[in-house]
């Protein structure tokens, strides 16, 4: 059946043009937020809540840990220790700095971050907090040494937000059980569709996460909906409760700013961009690219993969060109280092482009059209993690012919880097309430492999 | 002789193309800071000095009267009173805010912001600063009341600096007289020039313009100089010299950054934005531009003028397309609210262009060429003022349809409003001891007389 409308989809495409826009119709319904009530503290006064991990250097050896505790700023240590075969290794203790803010009229609890360090690669870490009664218990396995061969499985969302559809995107990428650590492309909570950007559904979103984000990294680039800047309540400080909430490893890239930085991790270079933050020539954002690119050693990372949250190249009505500025001014480095995949979200649909650049254009020569180009990235627009904004689902006609793929579903994506020259990647469809991999295809390293990749595969 | 030269510049340029390339050369010579030892501090124990003042309110009824006292922060207060046919008015006493800063390795002086409010319009007021022997005198005159066809000349300066350059610029502007307050462009000290971006240099040139600037209110534009952005040195917080230095009315126009804000003053509405801050869809300074442009009342400010540092126009190759990212996020708007005149500086030569858009791209559809358009801006880049990086001398060939003059000389200009629909603006290159309008013409506002305007004049 599924092998039967997947040579229908790409008949039906071939016949416009080179691209498919995916027959597949969602069923229209409201993306409503799941109530504050479904997300209770844990049991027990003061206990750790909101636990969520993420890479804490440059390489995979640390991990930052951080956790909120409702009403008192103790206990603030982490212990943890090596799981070697089910037994316990030695136990380590160590300290978390602690944090709060204020919101309008909120306030928030005490927001913890410990960086634990020195750890060994591929190896299963037992972590507690709090204590007595309200210990938790959570674990991570740390990445195998970084290296050009290392397979390695990334879980790929975005504009998550915390609706019912969300829970269904959620819930298909835990039970997916394949991805190893998640690239978040932005636009975590949505507390800013609220009056006041109601800051408890910051703290609602970390819970609701929490089932895989405690127990593997999430990697966070910032969109638009951790702005927060709402100058009618003076609240005038971009990315306040993001940046509270979510400490990410910049300065070990020599970032000046969480904002920007860049990551190793197995054999992939992970750059994280911010779509809301200066980037024009000589800005801190444009220094550190400028700086980064040449750093990066695809005998070590074989694979270059770019995040950020407003997409460059997005045929979707629904924020058309709004990357466009950004792409105007960082397009030919990235074709120039060969950047293998740019990730972005925003765009609450799925959109996977070809291989295309458009990096000639000098304002009098009217060279402004994206060519195939097989040095430039592809790029995937995969805003649709379900969050309480609804799907955009009003696709420009006819697909442009840098669009290779598009669909306006809600989902998540599985990036299966095998070896230097091969990754496998899916995109998973909600489709009711199981995972309906929509859009499948093999990505050939840019660096040590740069052929045509063969036409996307769906099932 | 100078007619003859006009004829002869104009002939050879229509040969070419529509745009004039002016063939005057200026003699190179290397912009040479001027030494220190020049700008001595006044005598007197901490004497008040780099006195400035800028307009401190919407409407230009307050001014901001700036001052650093070297070694002790007091006195603090600002007396002044109004000029009566030369006869004292009451006199009024206010006291000022201080601030001060730490860069790497040097410590600012006190510096004093003083608001004075409430004053009349079009008239003179003096001003003192210090006490007993260091008591230093100045004074300046309110501009008359934001009306529709009030005359008011501006003076243009950008890329200033404080080389010998620099010096007959300035000496120049201040010799012209007919300037009432100065559009400045940004790029102010060159201090950034210097190893550890030595602050001195920030002292000198506040001591080095005060001769003007004390007297007549500069509208401060920020540029890549006023960055200070020197992760190298651990300082990581761009614009903070400028920032502490410069005071602008930012609130008054409900902008929450010192960086973009917008004043009235006689019959100009004016804005001016930030190069090198975010300008991305939902940003602080993207919102605050939605918000501001429709508030603007052509019937009460009919010039609409925008002051930004990165040129979108520019033939140079030198920075050439470094404008481009933020000319694809705003110049739509810009064209829709028909704004008469967009200056920049940054390039260091001058060049005007025609009446251009290019808004029309869309990424597939190939039009991404400057066209005629009787409701764009023209856009005047004279980052010329002279400073310590030399002049720009290196054209893209050809002169391409959307630039209409173009010189590498230093110079500054004068636009001398008439009323709701005439303009008359000048460049002056600097030629040897004298200023020579080497570019003329006469500006139709685009909202109350959109007309073609006729070939420049020059002479």
């Amino acid at each position: 059946m599924w092998v039967l409308i997947f040579f229908w989809l790409h008949y039906a495409a071939r016949l416009c043009n080179g691209g498919v826009t995916s027959s597949y119709i969602r069923k229209p319904r409201a993306s409503v937020d799941l109530p504050l009530e479904l997300f209770p503290s844990p049991l027990g006064f003061n206990a750790p809540e909101q636990v969520h991990i993420t890479q804490g250097d440059r390489v995979g050896r640390s991990m930052i840990i951080s956790w909120v505790t409702p009403i008192k700023p103790y206990p603030n240590e982490v212990t943890y220790w090596e799981d070697i075969n089910g037994k316990h290794g030695h136990k380590h203790k160590i300290s978390a700095k602690i944090t709060s803010y204020r919101y309008y009229n909120y306030t928030s609890g005490f927001i913890h971050h410990a960086t634990v360090r020195r750890l060994k690669y591929d190896t299963k870490y037992i972590y507690e907090l709090g204590k007595h009664n309200t210990t938790r218990r959570f674990h991570f396995t740390t990445p195998p040494q970084v290296g050009p061969d290392v397979p390695y499985t990334f879980g790929v969302m975005g504009d998550l937000g915390q609706t019912y559809d969300s829970n269904q995107t959620f819930e298909h990428y835990v039970a997916n059980r394949k991805g190893q650590a998640v690239l978040f492309l932005g636009d975590l909570s949505y507390a800013d569709d609220y009056e006041f950007h109601d800051n408890r559904r910051w703290d609602s979103w970390a819970k609701f996460v929490e089932k895989s984000v405690a127990y593997q990294p999430w990697i966070w680039t910032a969109g638009n909906h951790e702005l927060d800047y709402a100058p009618e309540i003076e609240e005038n400080t971009p990315f306040k409760p993001y940046m509270h909430r979510y400490h990410v490893p910049y300065k070990a890239s020599q970032s000046t700013s969480p904002l920007w930085y860049s990551i190793k991790r197995a054999s992939a270079y992970i750059i994280v961009l911010s779509s809301y933050s200066a980037y024009g020539t000589y800005t801190p954002q444009y220094n550190w690219l400028q700086q980064e690119l040449p750093k990066v050693n695809r005998a070590e990372t074989p694979w270059l993969i770019v995040l950020l949250h407003s997409p460059w190249y997005n045929s979707n009505n629904y924020h058309y060109m709004e990357g466009e500025s950004m792409r105007v001014m960082f397009e030919s480095w990235f074709v120039q280092n060969k950047v293998d995949l740019v990730f972005a979200g925003h765009v609450h649909s799925y959109e996977r482009s070809e291989r295309i650049s458009n990096t000639k254009y000098n304002i009098t020569n009217n060279l402004g059209t994206p060519m195939k180009d097989a040095s430039a990235p592809v790029y995937i627009t995969i805003g649709d993690g379900g969050n309480i904004e609804g799907l955009a689902n009003n696709f420009s006609e006819p697909q442009p012919s840098y669009s290779a793929f598009r669909e306006a579903s809600f989902g998540h994506a599985i990036l299966e880097i095998k070896n230097r020259t091969h990754a496998f990647y899916s995109w998973y469809r909600n489709h009711e309430n199981e995972p309906i991999a929509a859009d499948s295809t093999w990505f050939y390293n840019r660096y040590w492999y740069p052929h045509e990749e063969p036409s996307s595969t769906k099932n």
